[in-house]
């Protein structure tokens, strides 16, 4: 039996989960990983609200100094979130000779390698399991499950919000603004939900899961990053029409020397195992060129989920006799990261009623080296006759350029939609 | 860089997929993991199937000696399958001083307990993330990322033969003769196709991985098991109309101090993530007392697939400084293992057409304890009338002495079918 301290900076949702499974299943851990997991030290700035959620009062620190100079702690969770003060107590913890296990996912996608870098100079473990998709344990299986691969694609819903807001939107007919009213109303949604709604969360995630797949470090504005807030029903309506599901996809995706990473609103072809993670649930999809297809789905937020993946961290470091590093892979260092990314396009233009109208425009995308798949003229909004074009696979920016060239023809009043569609 | 040499008893299907891996991603594994794992000898009782798959011919091996006496072999994979030899060379190898990797279920499933402890004894490694699911990492998912948790609940498609024989018969309306010969052609079944359409490949993956989820060693013959023989597009096309999808389910579950474990066809609520598991994929679904539902999803079979979970088990193990085994949760140890599990009950009766039939067959359920969610009368087969009854959740026991009661009643000429519908 190895006796292991711990120390939690912050006691919020996550801590409080982390906290919870740590004191609740002492015992069932102690028997079935021969581990005795002990909190020795909790920070937090309102010590009431650790006293709330049971933490003895002599368990509570009133510095960090406290943690870091304690000998009885050997592992410290950093769930305190943002940028500072957290990464400098991470510094500090590494540096006084404490393992570090964190949710921080903003914090590890915008400074992984220096803190990694830290972490080997004192043989500490650095590990980040609940920053992505909170219990799912996607993180161990690439690391641990999929290492005789070369991962081609990842790509999933990463945030449990947007996936929320988007079923209602699909399921129950409601409008974005809606939606997102229900979605904050049960504390799925913050006030403030830019960070979901503009992908800026998927961003993180995809940000990182993607530098472990590839073995490469994906700097961060290198990702193709664009939010769900222009979704209409009217969208959504179209998309189930033609056999699709919208959901706001995490995707990177490695062919011949390229590499492409962005976020945006996706069709997800219904038969596609995405397509069917509904409501707040999260889901990677990951192709190996061994393995294949594998999919992985479940709670990607909550206090207990996320809490799950802290102590499940806390758990394999502690069986761990040295901490692992990940190597990247000096192979692609050449490799370029492109933003001129390949995709599928749904795009639907407001046009004058009249003749000609498929001609000209259909002449825009031929001219930009889009081709077209199908076409269909539906409906009319307004005075004018909505034409839905799907394309095959085209780059990005001849899509832009002719998407610019088209909103220049007389013919066309707007273009209402413009949409990826997953390959 | 760590030199690793590996010794592979069995180039068959599985073993020909690793072997390829392991020749093929050298570099790359190099590079990504800082191992240089070389395959040393091949045991191949049929030397021209190793040579045709690329092995030099100094590097087969004519008897096992030669795998366990070579000083350069760390680590032995075992793909020749079945009992014996396998489980003599197993003993064999570790008790030479080798780490173990196998993909054999069959073995695993009956004697894990007995090689585990020979494992112990010489302090070596047997990993076997290969027996189950093939390529999907759910052994490391269980034991490396549900730690904290205690599960409550295991379900899945674990044989991909059956679920793509049940999705063509659900999907393009064939026979199951029909489906079974369309999978033997494809290579899915094999010409005896008896230890995948009656439940038995997943009956051992189910055993295997509910002994590793409860930490409870669960007795092969505690297991309940149906196959799929009976299933008739009738019963498809019903379950449809009533929103279910018919899977071969394995469920084990764990409620107050029992725990149930069995295989057989289940209706699958249209709206449940294993529901959408199609063609020849198998999934994993698991529920965690903190992180909810988990759902793992990929190919259960295949050379590459299979080999991608051997050589992920080889980079696992190559990796460990000490072997990891696993413990039993001593808790556990009183729990019961009932055979007289709960379920949703669907039922289909031919009963004869006249007043009072209703009466009597309501009365027999509920003298039996059988609760009736609802009752369908529709349709004739022959001169009978076809009554379908929907249960409430029941025990096994009560419904087979119902079942009983039933058929000896007048008015009813014969029960059409009996399905257990997931709750």
């Amino acid at each position: 039996m190895k006796k292991v301290g711990i120390g939690i900076l912050g006691l919020g949702t996550v801590g409080g989960g982390a906290y919870q499974i740590l004191t609740q299943n002492h015992q069932n851990i102690l028997r079935k990983e021969n581990l005795d997991l002990r909190v020795i030290k909790v920070l937090e700035k309102a010590p009431d609200i650790a006293i709330k959620k049971g933490v003895p009062k002599d368990k509570i620190a009133a510095s960090i100094d406290e943690i870091t100079s304690n000998p009885d702690i050997d592992i410290v969770v950093e769930v305190i979130g943002g940028i500072e003060p957290a990464k400098s107590f991470i510094e500090k913890c590494l540096t006084s000779g404490k393992h570090v296990v964190t949710a921080n996912k903003e914090l590890i996608s915008k400074h992984w390698s220096e803190l990694e870098q830290i972490a080997q100079k004192h043989n500490k473990g650095l590990y980040f399991e609940a920053s992505c998709l909170g219990g799912v344990p996607i993180i161990r299986s690439i690391i641990e499950g999929m290492q005789a691969n070369n991962i081609i694609e990842l790509a999933g819903i990463f945030n449990g919000t947007t996936n929320y807001i988007l079923t209602k939107m699909s399921e129950e007919d409601m409008s974005y603004a809606d939606a997102l009213a229900e979605a904050q109303k049960l504390g799925y949604a913050e006030a403030d939900p830019t960070s979901d709604v503009e992908g800026y969360d998927a961003m993180y995630k995809l940000n990182i899961l993607s530098t472990l797949a590839f073995r490469k470090q994906i700097p961060l504005e290198s990702i193709y990053r664009e939010g769900i807030t222009q979704i209409t029903k009217t969208d959504i309506q179209s998309g189930k029409e033609l056999g699709y599901t919208i959901k706001l996809l995490a995707i990177a995706r490695m062919y011949n020397n390229s590499l492409e990473v962005r976020v945006h609103p996706t069709f997800v072809p219904d038969k596609h195992p995405l397509a069917n993670v509904r409501d707040s649930f999260n889901a990677a999809y990951l192709v190996g060129n061994y393995v294949g297809e594998i999919m992985l789905y479940g709670r990607g937020a909550g206090d207990l989920p996320t809490g799950s993946a802290i102590v499940s961290d806390i758990i394999y470091c502690a069986h761990q006799d040295n901490p692992r590093y990940l190597k990247f892979d000096s192979k692609l260092n050449d490799i370029k990261l492109v933003t001129d990314f390949k995709s599928k396009y749904y795009m639907v233009l407001n046009c004058a009623d009249k003749s000609g109208v498929l001609a000209q425009t259909a002449a825009v995308l031929g001219n930009n080296q889009v081709s077209i798949d199908s076409v269909i003229q539906k409906g009319k909004h307004k005075e004018f006759a909505r034409v839905v074009f799907l394309t095959h696979k085209t780059s990005e920016l001849s899509m832009k350029k002719a998407i610019k060239e088209l909103k220049e023809l007389k013919v066309v009043d707007s273009i209402e939609s413009v949409i990826r569609v997953l390959d």
